[in-house]
């Protein structure tokens, strides 16, 4: 068994029964600061989560309960991993004595307006939405660590948003011209059966999809403008990569190409979990697979000033379950590392 | 057994071991017009081809040999599918009464100062390279009509050119920023055992290659400078899937979007093998597996002037061996799509 | 074009948007004695093939249309790709001037009560299911040239059968003792989205389903008990492999492994579909891949008189589809490898 | 960092640039109790870890060393995970001060003569042959926390035998009618580039492989006939998965099931790796991705006195560096489970 610090947080999981709730729980049973207290799956209430995800049934775990039925007088901190619009209804009606970490994307867009434009309806909690702090670790780590309320970012905005927020920050990059390539992993695309999820469709096969459309944009907007202190938009295309997990963007800008390495560098490396590769070098997602690391890489393009910038995570973890514990950590006072520090599986 | 037309070509297979020759092989097998007479293999001559593709060993196929034990004086035509600086060697020696379809980088480029700096030796066979006409059918099919030798265009060279040539002859793109992100299947990299092809190092990951400076870049060069009428460059990022057929290339060009997709249709709409998709949509590596088609989509960015292009096509059959077999039946007064009506394979 | 013989028979495709559907409408592209002049898919009435299945876009074919609105008199053969206990209805009501071949399990059983048994219900059309031939082309040929109903073999059936029942034909093999452990690709679950077919719970994994419960059981049991002249009962434990297509059976029985592969051969060897290795060599899934090809080994155990027998096909082509196409032309009259023989496709 | 315990036991990994080595350091990267000091890699030697193995670019890791610059004084264990027959010379010459476990063949067997016949040639160190404990770590746990030389046994015979020993130690079974259906990921293969392990030889395929012949039989053999009592021989077929970790064995036998069933869980509910599934579940390879557990599941055969037991393991974890870990842990008198209780990776 985990041996755990003297007294470790008891912590709730709402909406524990998909991808993102399942790796929660599986960096948690070897987190020496946390245990696992309440577990929700509304419509698989009464079973054992084994049942459920049988990968780990080795876990001594509660049962899966309703959401109404946890006391939430002894949880220290809840991670909401219910779908997009329910986890507002519910997270306002958590008691505000609990710290939240929502891995939804309903509290990303500090702004209403763009939220109900990009999400299709009005905020049903538009309070909380102005109190939430979103969860680039990197970025907003001192807001995070006296938040209640965290809105852990889009798994694809994060791989974006982590190369070129410094490059805005020190102005080495042109703004008005930047273009993100993304591939991605399903498993962002969650367990909810849909045709275009199935084995026979996505492997052996490669495809653009929510072509210049996708809602992360509305991220991307957001924390770009703000950094550049001026509306920046960028040009996005993510594909679907016949693979589980892992993200990787390839990212044109305009610029010098050692300035841009030099500016990576200079923001990360402190950074516990991100790496910025040698000059010259480009990730691979199978390196980070099922860890908490991004990998960062520049490569300048024979086309003078033309520069290509990479950037790698694994989509379920730096980009949503595991960044949700760093920020927990930072939000309970635990080391930030604490619990994360889990090689990459490669092969 | 497939019902021959009267006198189908005697056809020559040279380099028969790897991947390109045993979809020739495939292609062929149901082919109308054209009989396999013989194949080569040096270090495998003496085999059943069936104990080398054991896939193909209900054919009736003649022994692997090697070059020299080939009886040119009855071959119609060959298709050599040697590696690159051996495939030169071999056909300089070839009878100048066989017609012969390179499957190898060879006789891509005209210019031999170029062929020079980007595969780092002399051409031995200066001569044949201006003589050899290169293999886009869709652009050079006159000139293929008439070739004694004709070069295979690059797979990845291929997915981009088809969708960029008609933009930069239509004059509705931007010809100084012409972004090309591409990402291909392993089948591409060839038979011959490499630790960054093994299934453990490839499947569950995605990372791009060669950044920058893939040879291809030298046929992007030199075609679509000459259809532009003045120098283009462009940039290039190919990536490696976890998979082991099919190119998409993401392709962001300036220009307005109904135009660029007008100029493709006014291109395809009329070509047997390529399929301009609604305006719009975007094509999938896997609805073009197995086959001589090629798919291409137009859908405009949020952001006005910015369009991206997409190209899907199978690197072993439009991208090499179908599309060499469809220059073969132009070279032999076969109709030109004989052999490559098969549809794709799904799922 | 394909070229057609002078009449090409008229077909219709009923519950054309699974997978089998699908497969049928790729071989029948090519089918020089085929023509698709209707197809149903009753929730996507009205829709374009193409949009259901874009592989298949650059087809001409009939737009998908509800049962009802077939005209069956121009038809010459219906295949029925709807799934089980619907197609007994349907196919009941079809005009008895048209031929059937059905691919779900409605007619495979001649026994009622059987049927009942594992199907878990009464059939309905109990006097058709006594007329249906089992399409087990090479067992019941000169029956199903004359059939007008012919029910296509359960695909996991067909890769079991095809190995043992020459072998108790000719009474080489213990038939108290058969075990069959069979794999079997995705696309056999079909194209309705279920959590355990998504990509993610399938790739990267292997395990075992419907142990000792699988319906094709019934399939084994019927055909193999008429053959010995006795009852047999196998043992059967079918598993998932995370692949698209293909089944491999590794089957073990009691007896001398040379007389097991002399049987294979003297049953096989003038079989255009099926093809015995030599002797000590077994076969590989991706060998068949979308093919109607059969191919079986044998190597013997060094246990004396234990022998290990191999059988793999492609599950939606010799498994279901090709199989379909294989005896429609027996029973229109076709020559029975007409449209089947293309090569697989490898890599 | 990981919090070490207050003095770290030195690691020596020789041969680390296999995939068994890089499974070692990933699991000692969060050991407590176990750091590594030396590394060795012949062809490799002065190269970072991190640029054979970039998913560990992160750690902090000395330098890859040829063995004999290696100080062997500073050592407390070794791990060997050097190929077959190169591990005998190199632990022959080790100083018997070093603890060693091998991952290894060469000291699975105890006989000199049965070596001989299944891996062709002399063993060089005869003397060390006699001393090693076989590491199936639920059957040797006390002879291995005081051996010095420990030999890993191999990730399929630890498949085999985890289910089946207990069935004849209870004497539930039928000794002379066990047969072992086996299908394992290609890791196992290692990373040596061979033609037959590429993505696309691998990749949506399945096969048999070394069909009745594999050497891990002699380890079958071996403890199967000590723990019975009298000489036992299985038959066993291994197959190869398109997937990189994960072994899966269902294995024939003739008993009674719930016996079965019992007796496995009379073994193995204490044992902190290995997990019984309830009565009539079968595992999944999965379910155990990553980790160092064993799943085992018993389903009963529609024919009486016929059951399936079912076994699963990741071949890399527990089927060689997970165990390798276990052993040393004994063996260095730290806790059994330290550093290895890591959740599978799913999805």
């Amino acid at each position: 068994m985990t041996t755990h610090v003297d007294t470790p947080k008891n912590i709730a999981i709402l909406g524990a029964s998909g991808y993102t709730g399942a790796e929660l729980v599986r960096l948690i049973a070897t987190h020496p600061g946390m245990v696992v207290r309440a577990m929700t799956a509304d419509r698989k209430a009464g079973m054992a989560y084994g049942a459920v995800f049988p990968h780990l049934r080795h876990l001594d775990l509660p049962e899966l309960t309703k959401i109404e039925d946890v006391d939430f007088s002894e949880i220290d901190l809840v991670f909401c991993a219910l779908p997009h619009a329910t986890s507002q209804n519910v997270i306002r009606e958590l008691p505000n004595t609990v710290k939240v970490v929502d891995l939804s994307a309903d509290f990303r867009l500090r702004d209403p307006e763009t939220y109900a434009k990009w999400y299709g309806g009005e905020h049903t909690a538009v309070e909380l939405q102005k109190e939430a702090v979103y969860g680039l670790t990197e970025y907003y780590r001192e807001q995070i660590k006296s938040a209640r309320l965290v809105a852990g970012t889009g798994c694809n905005a994060m791989t974006g948003l982590m190369p070129i927020l410094p490059l805005l920050q020190a102005g080495v990059i042109d703004s008005d011209d930047i273009i993100i390539d993304l591939a991605t992993g399903v498993s962002g695309a969650g367990r909810s059966p849909k045709e275009g999820m199935l084995h026979s469709e996505v492997s052996e096969g490669y495809r653009a999809y929510n072509v210049a459309a996708h809602r992360h944009l509305a991220e991307f907007d957001q924390e770009m403008s703000l950094i550049a202190g001026k509306p920046v938009e960028v040009t996005f295309t993510p594909h679907l990569l016949p693979q589980n997990r892992g993200i990787l963007a390839t990212i044109y800008v305009k610029g010098e190409a050692q300035a841009i390495h030099d500016a990576l560098r200079a923001k990360y490396d402190d950074e516990p979990f991100v790496y910025v590769l040698p000059f010259g070098e480009s990730p691979a997602t199978q390196h980070v697979r099922g860890s908490n690391y991004c990998h960062l890489g520049v490569i300048p393009d024979r086309k003078p000033g033309r520069v290509m910038v990479f950037s790698t995570l694994d989509n379920l973890t730096k980009g949503s379950s595991g960044q949700a514990i760093q920020n927990a950590n930072l939000m309970l006072g635990l080391p930030e590392t604490m619990g994360l520090e889990l090689a990459p599986l490669f092969p």
